[in-house]
């Protein structure tokens, strides 16, 4: 079969054709229909200084897909032949203290499908038996294959009470879109986007949102707190992970307010958390992964009631021969979404 | 009457003779029968940097107090000559958004006894009845006038669920103590205080703890986690304001465990907020003052049913008229909390 | 002044000219714009057994308004001349344990407008400032005057999470209505509304509703049960009463569910608590009147930013001359809300 | 191996000997150390309507136990040979709805040890290893094997917050004297404990119960309310599954209260829901089992520390042989808790 690998330490990945992975205890296999990039493979890709010092190659990358199962193993009663899924990431201990406890999303021990195993940029994927969601039929293979990263907005955005509330998202990468979406969705009453990017921003409003705001223009903190009684918002997600935007976050956010954090800064920074949280009295909530698996049902029902539609987020779609060119149109910041087609 | 106060910009307080203050709308006179001294009262003592941009000499300085009511006025319901009383406080505005929600604590325009106006170290003292919480006469005045800073405590610590949890306390001044006192009454199952101060530690000792960490002698983080299944602790709670402290008790904390910060550090601080806080899926609570008046109520409850006994933590008496050595014992960090009597 | 009075013990009420009220202390005078008629005023109307105990001839009925400040009371600051508002009905004690502790909808010695006081089926209504609630100018008098009952729906609807659950809805009168347009604006999935009247029905249609029961052609259990996987739905909302559907709203919940009960039925009725409770591990909230005042702020920003559009409600519109004939479209089962102008 | 066996459906039970089970995919053979007699033993021995249409003879009853595993299945790797065990009575599908959103308690498929599969009143269980819990070697067998109905009084007492409340425990059976204990440990200022049963009460006084209530002999409601100005206690346990004290249960509460249930009563009962659970706005909980596995956590954390002692509600312990007497003892109200010993 046809994979997209990193062959070797260093920058780039390369189309190869391997053996389609054999069937092992617990596990699945699923014939891809669709799979999108997520930055993660992004940096994958650029081999930056996270990858090299995580990935062993060579190994098949990618972990957002949905398709078809093909063949279970004989002990695997979750999942049959035929049935159209889509994948959790995260593969779990489900014996440590997070995992016995509800929070799965924080496994002491979890390994990544792509990262640290093989992925699915492939025409087939081995997944374990607990990781595969049954799609509603109504979602179109495209969609399917974004459950997993709507399930990080769902699980940001849904974190705490929106309906009525003001809320902020600072960073409108596909994540930060899909949660203008879920914001909407759940009827907040304001949803002030935040991108350098314009086209970014326009996909906002698509998605919902009631207020643009591009920081290179304006003041995102003064913006925000101007129209919002001179409080500020009840709620921030962000989604950057840029040092001045977590400052800025903080700072937009009302007294007793809460922040969801998904993005992740490149290091280290300075924060005046005397100031900005603790005086203020606000609850920050970090964010990461998907609650298994109660986000997913909360995900799937978003999109399968049409309450949620995500199509304004996948800008580009490419075959699987052309990778390469879905890459560089997420790095010159073209795109939004990124679908890859077998 | 006599009264300590604030005569002139600049260091130090002195003792002055000044009119017994006369009664107004909404508020109450009441009787002084113990104060005490909180870090904010050093910090105006010592006039740093903030008190120079917040005080408005002269000023009677002091919000911890309890006493009995003398007079009051004639719109004023709440209480009545005679009662006996301690004080909130934080002086509210009662109309804005924070105020309107349930979340008084951080009101908007909040002006604060003893900084913004005059306050309790002083014979008698001028409250707003609003601002009043009856003593349970059980309780002795030296008790009594700890309400506030132990409502700080109660409201930390019982941000959230901390019965049969390993449970650290970050800074052992007499927030920190009377918080491990909340701690053992609510059932943590481990107790872990920290602090350079060994005198400090042999408080928190007798206060419940069940582990003391001096960081001089030993890597707290290390040892929390190693004493926690290698996972680190489910609650930690910040009481110190120290940078450093400040980031190990990111580090000393589980995935998805919570921490809840009072300790106001003195300026921006770096962070690691992507390893630490998002990739972790922790909560932060940010935490100041005390809930108007659930938290009373819990701290009453604590105390006045014997489950919380703060009296290790008084270690010095003073008179009004020796209040320079109050000041010098925690100035030396020979005092946990210090008591001035009229 | 013109007033809808009930001037002697007994059915029926009566149009009267009385006196404009006289400020008072605390007080504000309100010109009413609109006033809508509430199930509680047809019970006073109809003289049952419940009004017999509790009200005291003459007085001025009604307490869902809307109308202008023409005269404040010296102390007050919370309202001036001019201002637009409409009222909490609720008048509290702020002295109790639950007004102390934010919970102010369940005051131990709360008194209502138009039951234990005059109300505001009048040209002016005498009102405590501190029940008053500032009206987004964007909204009718007709939106402004319902903004209580539409609290009721917003404080049950919203006691929990609904985004993206399954709901239903047992009772169809306005405040069950009301609680549809509320679950829609929040995104729940699936709406089923649940009532005998069709015409009710229709407008729960209108307002968002997803799937339309009539308990007299079919069982709501078995249905809810059918289209939520043979589970039951996650959420009911029992706005009825009704002794059958109080049974049947637990009987259709799925185990871990969540049933919100407004819905006062007319005496003790039997239930199955250990099966369809216990057993099945259900939260129950009791609901009544509305948090002072994070609802108020909710219910604003539903109306003020258009997710919650209430018209289709207001089925008749009389003058107070005419009131007779709002109780009888009421009685009748014609009506759901009846709006009464001055 | 001998075992305590229902052999055929009617009345009382038979000391065999059988076969000691052989292991099965998933699970492990744990040789029993020590084991206790549930109030479901009671009804499967005195074979009641609900045990009639239950139970299938011939089975080996029972699901409270310790014991040492012996042999593990080849795929098991959760517990291994020697490891020191206690176990979870509800084994679960995993797959349903509950299951899949940490809500295993209340699992749609479950199935009970000792009710619809064979149990542990025997030398040897066999018994899904996702089951086992690894026990604390602090623990004595005769605790070790009460942690799962100490779960449920765990479960229910921590349901909400009790620490500095006043609560109130409707029944003193075993459950309801654990939970004495878990809210002693919890910090509860108040603790009433209500039995009809002296020996009980007495128990639940070494439990930590603050005051006792013997209905016989003053009416628990008004007690409660005297006791907790006025207004009702904060929390109501509900432990009996007596109609009468649930009514009393939620009369005794103050507004905005909470009621944990996990008391069954006999059949459907009467309750005044409008005046006593919606007009007050109070919160119910039923209560099921126990939280997979959080609430283990909890309650080894609680027994592990000491924080909670049980031994006063061991009253009785007799050999398998004797098991008759145990079952009389409960069936006289002669006992708490019994434990049988191989």
């Amino acid at each position: 079969m046809r994979a997209v690998m990193k062959t070797h330490a260093g920058p780039g990945l390369e189309l190869k054709v391997v053996d389609i992975p054999r069937i092992q205890p617990g596990h699945a296999l699923v014939k891809v229909d669709a799979a999108s990039i997520c930055g993660t493979d992004v940096h994958i890709f650029k081999w930056d200084q996270w990858s090299a010092g995580r990935i062993t190659p060579p190994i098949i990358i990618g972990h957002e897909f949905s398709g078809h199962v093909v063949e279970v193993a004989g002990d695997v009663t979750r999942v049959k032949a035929g049935d159209y899924v889509t994948s959790e990431s995260h593969v779990i201990c489900n014996e440590c203290l997070m995992c016995r406890t509800d929070q799965k999303h924080v496994c002491a021990q979890v390994t990544i499908l792509g990262v640290d195993i093989n992925g699915c940029f492939a025409e087939y994927a081995l997944v374990p038996a607990d990781n595969l969601w049954l799609v509603d039929p109504v979602l179109s293979p495209e969609t399917a294959c974004l459950l997993e990263p709507i399930g990080n907005a769902v699980h940001t955005a849904l974190s705490g009470d929106v309906t009525g509330e003001s809320t902020a998202v600072f960073g409108c990468g596909p994540i930060g879109l899909f949660s203008v979406g879920v914001l909407k969705a759940a009827g907040a009453r304001a949803i002030f986007a935040i991108d350098p990017n314009e086209k970014r921003l326009s996909i906002a409003a698509r998605m919902g949102a009631t207020h643009l705001i591009n920081p290179r223009h304006e003041d995102p903190v003064e913006t925000l707190r101007s129209l919002s009684g001179g409080y500020g918002v009840d709620v921030v997600l962000e989604m950057s992970g840029h040092p001045e935007a977590i400052r800025q976050c903080f700072r937009a956010l009302r007294n007793g307010g809460r922040a969801a954090m998904l993005g992740i800064p490149p290091g280290p920074l300075e924060i005046d958390l005397g100031n900005d949280v603790v005086m203020k009295g606000i609850r920050i909530e970090g964010i990461t992964g998907r609650r298994m698996f109660s986000t997913w049902y909360k995900t799937s029902a978003l999109l399968g009631s049409g309450l949620l539609d995500v199509t304004p987020v996948i800008t580009h779609r490419f075959k699987f021969e052309e990778f390469e060119q879905g890459f560089q149109a997420i790095l010159s910041q073209e795109a939004a979404k990124v679908v890859l087609l077998p």
